[in-house]
């Protein structure tokens, strides 16, 4: 197809341009309630590229009505959600390419050997907060739909292309743009897979568990009981709990993944003088859930394990369990799928590589696509998981090139191209 | 002696007074760096009852020079400490009776069912923080001292009543005192003893532990190195220690106590996202030090214990160790010590009950004079130390009227009471 040829042209004669939009986006620390500066440069290429655009910060008060709706914000107020549309002529399907804006803070910055929000360039990599999760993605997103808006084809279905808020604490930016009405015949998700196909993913819910003690001073500890003690017999049961979990994962696909759906305990706090035995602990986390398995299935294992633990302390007073903050639907997507399919086939034509299909240790707000919408999805996306979420976390550019010549491939596909009447124009593309 | 009757009788008529100076003192939440409104009222009342004042904010560049400062704070101001001084004619003995001015934070308010700054008082307990550590004491040296001076008993040598602040935090304000130049023949330092004679004390330091692990995204933690996980490892270690310290101490003053120099890890804190994997835990507590041991040697075995952990991760990424914010130096006095006699003979006199002589599960002010000053020390005084550092702290009031009879006859013994030439004025007494 001639036009496949044109898009990815353009894309290679634009990386420049694509380089220098993704370090913008970069050094805009966009973490939750501060996505607004992001946003506005989104909006800003949205709107040289001449696409539709839909900016509204999501209503709270709705989304609390949601029962998929997990947040810890109080409002939106200042965090746009943004949907730029590519009109179709009408007679093909339409297409939802979805990424977050959100990245997850920096951390100890004296960890990182470069500044987090810099977006230094080196050796062909991007360097800095939310370089690969995701806001590498969303540029190739934005430069596989300038290069098709450019080179002036002509699609048949829609394109929505969405940049959402919230997806690092569980998906209200998505779950809004749902309420809002959009929908799709297919959901591209490009966080980063590194080039891989992920048709699985888990689903992961947040939850804090209150480990009770009895206060002391420290010189007479033993007149006390101490919840950091306690916490560690908790802790051990949490990792019993992952392993038996882990141990019923079956699928294939899961093959070369150590631990399927992990649970990570991601913070701890408690106690509040050296000297004296504390009589709290709180511990914060993670639970992964199967891609099959029901959001509600996995909390109450959780909660069962917590109320049989095998301590005449902690039998007494057991801890306390709560779901907060942040909740990703686990989803699923058949191998033969026409999407999976579609994608496969250009990326092969792109690389001359054997994709690679897998399934995804974490989650996404494509779950939410999947089990509300019932629309299929896939992850794929430039950038390597290991790197989010880290210091010194990068991008590889050529990933990027890649992701937006395969997807700039597949939209063609899926949308289907109109004949065009007219001569192209080659100046438009240089 | 007639005048021990005096001031016992004097002790008894003004315990409802006595009472509304400790709900005062409870009321004014004296945590360290908040001294200054409870101070004044230790002020008001030596004012009262004539004595020699010397009010003054410790100057922490001198303090930095000794060897046993230590203090998390930048200055003193707004802190002072309290000397009151009831000069005697000459020819006896002098004491030092120290109290601290300072208190614990309350922690966790819920925990509490009363107010923790109400200073209320119920069936002959008075309830608050402070209440028992050491306002209670401190109110019995002020009643002991004024009953001595207002029955018109004349003592021989000189009393130094000292208000310190900082002891919960390592002993700052009796350092110095120390370094100001007060100097005596015998210190008494009521602490919440429950009426025992403590005549060892156990030493403590705090510290600190970073524990280091390596982050990652919750859903590939096992890409990362849990510092929480591996906190876990340096707690479990640090209870061995702990045990293996304990099991050298063999003096039977503690045979009743089950851990006589505890190690409490009272705080911890790691992790920054419930989905990542946590880089950092850091871990606060104190070191028990036995009454006989050098500070030094303790702070080397916890050292060495960090060093010799058996895992893989952290003998390649060491625990970090430091010492900061606190440090009670250990004490020790001979059972037939003059002092430690004076005292018992009184409390037997005054209750009809045998003395209790025992060694202190934790450390006070007293390891200073002993170490720093080479003056002999006892530690004695009412309340619970079970309560002290609790919620719902409170103090047995009688508890109070004990101590201070107790000391003001072991006052008229150790310093001398001069032969009065005039009759003694008994309105002065009602």
């Amino acid at each position: 197809m001639q036009e496949k040829h044109k898009v990815k042209c353009y894309i290679r004669k634009h990386t420049q341009e694509a380089v220098v939009l993704l370090r913008r986006l970069v050094q805009e620390c966009s973490v939750s309630g501060s996505e607004s500066r992001a946003q506005a440069i989104v909006i800003e290429k949205l709107r040289e590229m001449g696409l539709d655009l839909d900016i509204w910060e999501p209503d709270i008060e709705e989304l609390k009505e949601h029962p998929y709706f997990i947040s810890a914000r109080e409002h939106f107020q200042g965090s746009p959600n943004v949907v730029g549309i590519l009109k179709g002529v009408g007679g093909g399907k339409s297409m939802i390419v979805n990424g977050h804006i959100d990245v997850v803070p920096e951390g100890d910055i004296r960890s990182w050997s470069i500044d987090p929000y810099g977006g230094e360039v080196k050796e062909g990599k991007l360097y800095g907060r939310g370089a690969t999760d995701m806001k590498g993605g969303n540029v190739a997103l934005l430069l596989a739909i300038e290069a098709i808006k450019n080179t002036g084809v002509t699609l048949k279905g829609d394109i929505y292309f969405q940049s959402v808020i919230e997806e690092e604490s569980g998906g209200a930016g998505t779950l809004a743009t749902i309420l809002r009405g959009y929908r799709a015949d297919g959901v591209i998700i490009p966080e980063p897979t590194n080039l891989k196909f992920f048709v699985k993913q888990q689903g992961s819910m947040w939850f804090r568990i209150k480990v009770k003690g009895k206060v002391a001073h420290g010189g007479t500890r033993y007149e006390g009981v101490s919840a950091i003690e306690k916490s560690m017999l908790v802790l051990k049961a949490i990792e019993q709990l992952e392993r038996r979990r882990n141990e019923q994962i079956q699928d294939p696909l899961y093959d070369g993944i150590p631990i399927p759906i992990p649970i990570n305990v991601g913070t701890i706090k408690g106690g509040t003088w050296p000297s004296s035995v504390a009589d709290l602990v709180i511990l914060e986390g993670r639970l992964g859930v199967a891609p099959n398995e029901k959001m509600e299935d996995a909390q109450a294992q959780l909660a069962k394990m917590l109320s049989q633990l095998q301590d005449e302390w902690l039998q007494v007073n057991p801890p306390e369990l709560e779901w907060f903050g942040a909740r990703w639907v686990p989803g699923t997507i058949e191998h033969n799928h026409p999407l999976v399919q579609t994608l496969i086939t250009n990326y092969a034509e792109v690389t001359s590589l054997a994709p690679i299909i897998e399934a995804a240790p974490w989650g996404t707000d494509g779950g939410l696509f999947t089990q509300v919408s019932g629309i299929p999805m896939i992850v794929f996306g430039p950038g390597e998981t290991k790197v989010a979420h880290y210091p010194d976390e990068y991008i590889d550019l050529e990933q990027i090139w890649i992701a937006a010549e395969t997807i700039a491939c597949a939209l063609l596909d899926w949308c289907g191209v109109q004949e065009s009447e007219g001569v192209y124009e080659s100046e438009h593309i240089l």
